[in-house]
Order: C-alpha cells, then sequence, then structure tokens
C-alpha cells in the first residue's frame, strides 16, 4: 500500500477531537502523527488518551513545535477563528499542505494574506473547510442544478442555519471569538448560495436581530436569531435565518429556486428514519447537532484533502473561495449593527 | 331553484346525526324532512334539538311511520347493521329511493335479497354507502390506476383500517352487532381492493387475529386486531390489517402496486398542515376517528346520490357492488375463526 | 328556520364567481339574491347562467341599482382592489353589512374613510377578508401558540406566498391595479405575522425582488419575485417571500418560532394524500392555486359572517385589522422601489 | 496500535467485493489479507485489481488453500447460500471466527451443524450476518421499544422487502440458488420481527404469491411478489411482503404495533434530503438497492464482529439466532408452494 498523508490537527476543541476521530477511523489514506492545543487541559487529555497513544500519536502545547514534527506533510487548522489565518500562514511558510476551517479569518486583510501567501507556493494544496460542500444532499442538488438543470436559471436561495439551544454555557464562552452571528453560522448559507446562484457579486444587503436566550451577547454586539437579505447584481437574492436557540435539534435547511422548479435541501431535518406514533400523533426526532447531520461530510471533506496531496489533483475548494464569503458575511454583520442597508458596486466592493 | 329531494335519516347514532348535519349543511339539493330512532333517548334528543326544530323535521319511532311521512323521497339507512336490509327491504316496497350504509347485511342471502328487491324497481335509486369511494384522494388514485394507467397493471393492495383505540366502551358495545373485525372494519378495505384490482374474484383466504385491549371482545369470538390476505383468481393479492387499538388516531392507508409503479393513499395520516417542532422532535397530530378524515367524503356521496335521484342518473355505487364485499369479508371472518384457509371456486363461491 | 341573510356579491371575476358558489353551496344560512359587475361579458355570463337563473339571482351592471335591490342586507366586496373602499363606503351608507376582499385599498387615508365610516354604524358588521384567518391549519396555530403557549412566546414569522406561474397572461391584466407585490401577494404573510406575533409595531423593513418571468411588470415597478424583512419593535422579526413564478404549484408556507419550539403550517404543500412511486422516485402533487388549499377557509368565512350578522355577533376579523397590515405592505413595496430602509416611530409610523 | 484482525473473505460477487471494501476503507482494525473465488472471472479480476494489490490481498481459487493463509483469523462468508453452511464448517474447523452472511443454510439440519460445531469450540466467534440488526434507525427503535417501552408490549410486526426491478439478469440467475422469495428475501423481515416481538414461536402461517415480471421464476416454484402472514404463540403476528419488481427503487419498511403506540422504521424511503418541485409536483428520489440503504449498517457490522475477535466479547449476533428465521422463512416458503396453512406445536416445531 502507498504512503499514506502524514497530517497533524492543531486545536482540540470539540471540532478537533471529531477531526481526529474521522482522520483515525474513516481516511485510511491519511495518518495523523500529532495534534496540538494551547490550552492545558486539552494537552493532558490528549496525553492521557488510550486511544492516541495507540495511534502513536504526537501532543504538542506549541504550535512551531507542531509544525517541525519529522515527516509531518499537512495541518487541519481546527483552532477558533481569530488564529486561523496566522496558523495556516505559519504552516504554508514551513511548506506544509492546510485544510483550515470555516471562516479563514474575521478580518478580510488577513484572510488575503493567507490566499496570496498560498498562490506563492503553488505546489501546496490549501483548502478552505466549507463542509457543507461534502454533504451527499447538497452535492446532489448542486448536480441536479448546475449540471442537469433541473430547475433552470437558479436566482433565488433561502437557506438557514438553526442549531439547538445550548444550555451549558458552552456557545456563549466560544461567542466571542466566532465574528458575530453571520459570519459565524450563516457562512455556509452564504457559501452555498454562492455555490448555487453561480457566484454572483452582491449589490446590497440588510439584517434584522433579536435577543432572546443569550443576554450576555449584547455585550459582544451580537444577536441569538437573526435574518438576512443579500440582493446580488443579475437579479439574484439571497436570504437567511440564523438561530442559536432552537428546542428541536439543529435545523439546517436550504431552498434553491430556479426559473422552473425549486429544490430543497433537507427541508424537514430527521435524525434518522423511525417514526413514533402514540398519543402526541406521529413524530421523529431530530439530530442535536451539527455533527450527527454532517459527520459523513467531514469524512468525505478529509479523504478529497488527502486525495489531493497525495495524487496532485486539484483542491475541491480553493481558498480564495472563501473570502467572497466572509466579505459578504461581514456585511450582513455590519448591516444588523448599523440598522442600515450595506452597498457594493458592480464589482462586490463595499461602497 | 327546482325543488329539493325530501329525505329521511333512520337511526340517529353517533353516524346518523352526522348524516343529518352533512344533508342541513353541505347538501343543497336534499331537505330532511324526518329522522327516526328506536331509542327512546334518541328520540327525546332529536324532538328536543332546536336545530331540528328550526329547519322542520319531522321525529319518529317508529320506522313505518317515518316512511309514511308525507312526500318523503329517499331513506338514508344508517341504524346497526342487523336492520339494514329489512330496513332497506321496506323502504323499496314503498317506492322510497335508498341509500344504505355499508354493509348491507351480516347475511348473504339477506343482502341478496335487497338487491333483488332493488332490481324489481329500477326506477329506484338504491345505492351501497361505501363513503371511501367519495374521499378526494381515493379518487385520485382510482383515476390515475384506472384511467391514467399510471402504475401499469394493479396486482397488490395493502389496506388498513385501525381506529384509535376506544375507551370509553362505545365501541364494545356496539361490536356485537357489527358481524366481526373483517366485516366491520375491513369492509372498505375489501372495496377499495376490489375497484383498484378490477374486480376479480378470490381464491383463497387466510387471517389471524388477537387481542390486545377488549377481552370482552372473547365471547364475541371476535379480536381487535387482525391480518388478513385474499389471493385472486388471476394473480392477484390483497391484505389487510384492522385494529381497533391504536394510540394515535384514525389510520387509514391504502397502498396499490402495478407492474411499473405504486400509489399510495394517506400513507401518513395527518389531522391537519401543522407540524410542531420542540424539545420532543417534530410532529404533527392524526384525526381521531374516520369523521375527521372522510367528512368531505360524506358530503360527496349524499350530493352524488342526491343527483342521481333529483336527475335520473345512475347511483356512483350499485347495491350489487357490496355483496361481493361483504362474501369476502365473512370468509376473512370464518378464516380468523378456523384457523383454516377458505378456498373459493373460479366463480369465487365459497369451496 | 329563521330567515336567512340576504347577500348580493359584487364582482364577477374568478373571485367573485367563487363566492357566489361558495355562498350557494356551503352557507345553508345566506341566500344570494344579487350579483353585480361593471363588465358587459361578466353580466352577461351571469344573465345566462341557468344556475343563477335556478337560484332566483338578480344580476346588476350598476352597483347603486344592486344595493337599492329588495331585503337587501349585506354586500360581498369582491372587485379589483382599487374600488373596495368606495364600493363598501357606499353600501355602509346604504345601511348594508360589508364583507370586503383583502386589501381595503392600495391608498391608506382612503382605507382609513372606510374604517371611519363603519365607526359611525356600529350596528353595521363590517368585516375584512383575510382568508387564511379562516383556515382549519392556522387557527390551529394560533391555538397553539396564543392560547396553548406551545412554543413559548414567539418572535420570528417566515412566509411566504408562492403563486404557480400563470402562463395566460390573466395575472399580468391583474398586476396593473392590485397595488404591487408586497400589498397583493404578501398581504396575508403579514396579517398572519401581526396575528402570532401579538400585533407588534414595524420599526424597520427592507425589501429586495427580482423580474423572471414578466418583463411586462417592470413598467408597473414591479417584479415577480421579491424577499422583505420586517423588523418590529420589541424584538419580533418577520420576513417573507412572494412568487408569481413556481413550476409546482401554489406553494403557501408559515413558520412560527418561539423561545421554546416552532410551528410551520403547510412546509410540505400537498393536493391531496396520494403518492406515486415509480422510475422518477415518489413525489406527489401540488394545489395549482389558492382555491384548492382555501376553499373550505373561504368557506367557514362566508358562515362566520353571515352568522355575525344573524345573530349580532362581533365580526371575526374587524376592518381596521387591515390597515395596519397595508400599513406594512405599502412600506415593503416603497423599500423595494427604493432600495433604502423603510423606518417607523415607535407608534408604527412612517418616519 | 495493537494488532489487527487477519480476515479473508470468501465469494466476490457484488456483496463479496462491498465487503472487501467495507473492511478496507471503513473498518480501522481489521486488516483482508485473502480473498477467495471458485469463479475463474472473479479471481482474474481480483489478481488484476490494483487496489487489492496495494492492499497487499493474496487472491485464491481454492478455499482450502485460502484457509491455510499465514496468520489468518477469520473468514467472512459471502459466497451464495447453498455452500454457507460448509465453508462456515470448514472455517470452525480450522479454528477461524467466522462471519457468515444470511441465510445459514436452505437445510435445516445442515445449518444446526453449523451451530453445533461452532458449540464445539466457545472460544471461537461465529456470527449470523443479519446486516440491519446494525442499521443505526432499526437499533434506535430496538432501543425504544424493548428498553424505552416506547410503545408498550409489541404484538404486531408488519416488514417489507421489496428490491428494485432488475431487469439485466442477474437476479433471475442468482435466484436458482436462494432457497426462494421468503427464504431469500423475507429473511431480514423475518429477523426483525423476533427481534421486536421477544422471539415468539411460530404457531402458523400462510402465504400468497404471483409471478409478475420474472416468468423464469416459474421453474423454480419461485415467485416475483409474495404476501405471508406468521401467527406466533402467544398473540403475536407479523406479516410481509416481498417483491423483487418495484420501479421506484429498494422499499424496505418496518412497522411495530405496540400496546401504546407504534413505530415505523423508513415509512418513507429517500435516497437522501433532496426534494425536487416542478411540474410533476414535489419528488424525492429512492436509494436503488440495499447498499445504499445499508452501506453504514455492513461497516458497523464489520466493526463489531472484529471487536468482539480482538476483544473476546460475544458477538453481537449468536449464530443460533439464524435457526429459527430459517425455520419460518422455510415454512412461509412452503405455504407459498402448497396453498395450505404451515402449523407448528407450542415449541414451534412443524406439526
Amino acid at each position: 500500500m502507498s504512503q499514506p498523508l502524514n497530517i497533524a490537527v492543531v486545536g482540540l476543541g470539540r471540532m478537533g477531537k471529531r477531526h481526529v476521530h474521522t482522520l483515525l477511523y474513516r481516511v485510511p489514506h491519511a495518518r495523523v502523527v500529532a495534534v496540538c492545543s494551547s490550552l492545558d487541559e486539552e494537552v493532558q487529555w490528549a496525553q492521557e488518551n488510550p486511544e492516541y497513544k495507540n495511534f502513536g500519536i504526537s501532543v504538542y502545547k506549541n504550535y512551531d513545535d507542531m509544525l517541525n514534527h519529522p515527516d509531518l506533510q499537512a495541518v487541519w487548522v481546527s483552532t477558533s477563528t481569530d488564529v486561523h489565518a496566522s496558523q495556516s500562514l505559519l504552516a504554508i511558510a514551513k511548506d506544509l499542505h492546510v485544510l483550515c476551517e470555516k471562516p479563514l479569518s474575521t478580518d478580510m486583510a488577513e484572510a488575503q494574506s493567507v490566499v496570496d501567501a498560498a498562490k506563492q507556493k503553488p505546489n501546496l494544496k490549501v483548502m478552505a473547510g466549507f463542509s457543507r460542500r461534502f454533504d451527499a444532499s447538497y452535492r446532489d442538488a448542486a448536480d441536479k442544478i448546475l449540471n442537469n438543470k433541473a430547475i433552470g436559471e437558479p436566482f433565488m436561495v433561502r437557506s438557514n442555519t438553526c442549531d439547538l439551544r445550548d444550555e451549558t454555557g458552552f456557545f456563549v464562552r466560544y461567542a466571542a471569538r466566532n465574528g458575530g452571528i453571520f459570519v459565524d453560522c450563516a457562512i455556509h448559507d452564504i457559501d452555498l448560495s454562492l455555490w448555487y446562484l453561480g457566484n454572483p457579486l452582491p449589490k446590497a444587503c440588510w439584517a434584522a436581530g433579536t435577543l432572546q436566550h443569550h443576554p450576555e451577547l449584547k455585550e459582544l454586539n451580537d444577536v441569538d436569531n437573526a435574518v438576512g437579505v443579500v440582493e446580488f447584481w443579475g437579479g439574484k437574492i439571497a436570504y437567511f435565518y440564523c438561530s442559536r436557540t432552537q428546542a428541536h435539534g439543529h435545523d439546517v435547511c436550504t431552498e434553491i429556486t430556479g426559473k422552473t422548479g425549486k429544490i430543497m435541501v433537507n427541508g424537514i431535518p430527521k435524525a434518522n428514519n423511525v417514526v413514533i406514533a402514540d398519543k402526541l400523533g406521529m413524530r421523529h426526532e431530530v439530530q442535536p447537532e451539527y455533527w450527527q447531520r454532517f459527520e459523513d461530510a467531514f469524512a468525505l471533506e478529509a479523504n478529497e484533502f488527502t486525495d489531493s496531496v497525495l495524487n496532485d489533483k486539484p483542491v475541491p475548494l480553493a481558498m480564495e473561495g472563501g473570502l467572497m464569503v466572509m466579505h459578504i458575511g461581514r456585511a450582513l454583520q455590519q448591516a444588523l449593527l448599523s440598522g442600515e442597508v450595506v452597498k457594493f458596486n458592480e464589482k462586490g466592493e463595499l461602497l
């Protein structure tokens, strides 16, 4: 068997641990050789984890040290958004391939610097981690819309990302560093809209939000439920609903309308194929979070990244693709805070 | 406006009252002139009912007296199964049009006598009340299957009639006179099977049942849940599930499989278009009983019967159509009781 | 039986004819005594209609003449929006009860004048015709939300009215007089939002639209697909999607999110209970237009109006309720045309 | 990392190849060291397969030779039903762990001999391959029914296995050796029934079948669509529909009714979360075959078998569990052929 890809994961929060698990069990051509966290408790947890020991994974507290791990080939950046860019830049500088979680940054110039650095090293695979692009249903929708023209010219996208209400305080702690509800939560919805609508340029956007369950967000200038509309040049429109406070589970739906039809992805969220009929009527459960909904997508994403490196193929989602997504996410956040319409010129640049 | 049809309803149980209501409010060309019940409390209830008074409805305790009501033209027989036939015969003898609730009888010879009597008076409209034939969805299915050949040659029917568990004792009291679970509860399913399969003749049938909630049925030789299979000559099959004990509501589904497709009617029962999403997941309610599911069908049935009389059109469902339904229902009941296969000759007669 | 309500219908377009039908066949306590149209062909059609003749309906070309029809008690105004108000005023002046189709006007002052006139005659029943308020599912949702607190405090409404694409030219002709997409098409969605959210006052709104199929609308300053967001004082939000160009049918959905749950009405539109499974997968049909979806609601509306007059009960939906709906619809239309945010003071008045 | 399990797969038909794929990519603790087929073309295909070469898989034509592969620990028997038992016996004789595809045999005595041989070597893990037991939804249903008592005492199971019509001739060739429709196709449904109903003993069964698309089956005494009912001692019932001829895809549904509720698994089959709305209405696609529906279940099955060997845990599904399933499958087949009821004594033995 050919040599597997030696990969390291930086960030051992909830997501980082899951990426390690995915790499260990669902990516036969990758080998996790190192992990890294700046948090003592995460480092300790990793050091004491018998599974990590079993698989021979080295644990680092210092990111630079991890980058020097012998024969390391690639890094999966899975830390909080505020260090995505700097860590990606360091890895690129070390000639390491990079798969970086969305969003690349909350600052456009910083994000651009990563894209620029990547361009300097065309031999490196530098990929943006928009997991939904790897979900079987979203891909099927893209295939039907873009290849089969199943709905004619698409012109309208409705997309929502609604999380189960978190009662543990985890979300509120995490919110301080994520860039606001549209940058953090709508980022996939914006990305999907650009994908399905053929990468139109934004013309104007507006947003409105409300605080229902997490008053602590007020001092972060954030909300826990928000609606945003983006008008694109060329008569296309996307609108989004983001929520942190759903009672029933992780409810993520995208609906694309075209001239001759409509496609819905995940219109009715379901945890599995089970329906219970009893005195309350008929019901099904909903997955509690994105992991249950997108676990397979993360596995495919990791496999395709691995394949692109090992077999020198283009990455399925180039880093620069994430820039416009961020740009729009930030504009929506600005509209939310200002209450005013944010407008763009015909190049999609802020007026 | 042309003269409406003067009609009387005999039987003022749950169903009889509903038929009166339907005639009053949803059948503009009919006029309820009389009702009749052999039960004192029902007679008293009707006499004291201001709505009945308002509409000028005469209340009878004696059926013969009711038949002599001035200018009466038609009778809707809505009593218990054991008197359906005798009351229909009396009405026919009086030259009255008859709409008789299913099933016509629990005795084949008696049922045949009604059909024979009706044939003697071809000017009379004598109709079997299989309400599902008037439901918009079942009709659409019939149109697709029989006219549009949407599923090719149909050869298999699955149909179930599952009632909400009755905790009031009403059902058990009523069960004593209804002829058993297959005659009472599967009767619509058998009728639908014959309709969709093109009136095939039975070859063999078998059934199995169980008593889960109503031990009182044991002395009636009946069960509260049963499954039956009917094999028809020509390679067609229908199978049924009847239940008196559902927790979630009135769950009635029919599925017809043909050579090139399948049609489901009411695969997922729903009370209305409302879905609730909360900590339990996503759920909808189910109608508690047949009335909510088939109220519109009863209205259409009454309107079509009225139209057939007033405009001298053939009745939409001739009385003799009900004979084979009963024949099969009784054979399934026999199979249930005996544990043996019941077989038929090529004319569909019991061997 | 007590005397029925003598009612006239003005306007014999598609909707007016349907209202006559509803009154004739589904409102036992009403009697259609007259109809009126300003269009010669409609007058002729009505005069030659044997059913109208049969029911003894007088046909008028002149509205004033119709108002003088002997013993007339009530008028159902079912003309185009631009004459709703003036015809309602004339009827009120004649001491006639009025059920006026939505919206009352495209001009706020004119609409207010009808409300004022109605207030001068408290004995008259003057009702706004928002048919969805009479739909069983929307009512069930209201009952669950407002009475049972099934989703806690509601704060977010998504609602869309998406019509089947009309290829006959009917819609475009009709569009010239309807006040624009938000006033005509979103009017029910706005009304439902106010109902479910407890009549909050608007704070700001914005909208974006596109022209996909009906370029003729450009000169009317209108679009055929539009999205609008309304932010209310108190942290509530409603957002809408209106479309004239759906391929699959009349797709009307409302989703209400509250602090502890969500309710969807008509999330997946269905023509009936039939599902077809064949080489294309599994599918169901969708009702082609609002009539199939809301026919029962129109019947209930007519019955409740009739009941309110005959039994001197409050009308289920007072005329002034429609004013705020129009106000918001017009503001969305203004936002659509200007591309700017439309803002309101704390009384909900335009800034 | 601890040593992986060295496993060989015998049988390189459609299913065998899939098992190899599963082991290579989704079972990190197993290593495929050998494969075997008696068919020259399959052997050649495997020998020339670069992936197999890459993973270092030895290819055998002779089963005995494969059993002597160095350090082999386990065999996955994935051949046609007629050699399942003899190959399992040979593996057991060699002290190899065995995972054998369902059904173990079409002959009860032969099947019993495997169970007996396994009992002689309690150190060996010998497991029956009923894949649906490893599906997340079926497991969730079992958890809800057996552990949470979500539907009270279960007493009725409806289960169907309906395959997409095969137009390639593959199925008909394969049918000659599979034991008939109830032994081959209903085997999972019977197994699930026993699981959910708590392993009741059969009392009587009957079946009816029809030939719609594959007349070649007539000489095999088989049908392509069949319905069967099993009555168990203790008032429990299961009924099945098997089909080889569906137009829309692989449609597998199980419904369990208990005293206080009902659970449906896969009531509406779906390929993914995509819904298309266009002129035909709204539709979703259905997975074409069991692999798309149960791929994850096969992976879990392989992982759990591997885990039971490596960590000396009981197999999740003991071999003898398959005996009663076969016994009932054969009885249904007998009923189908004879047209008579097949009866059992209170021990579940044929009368």
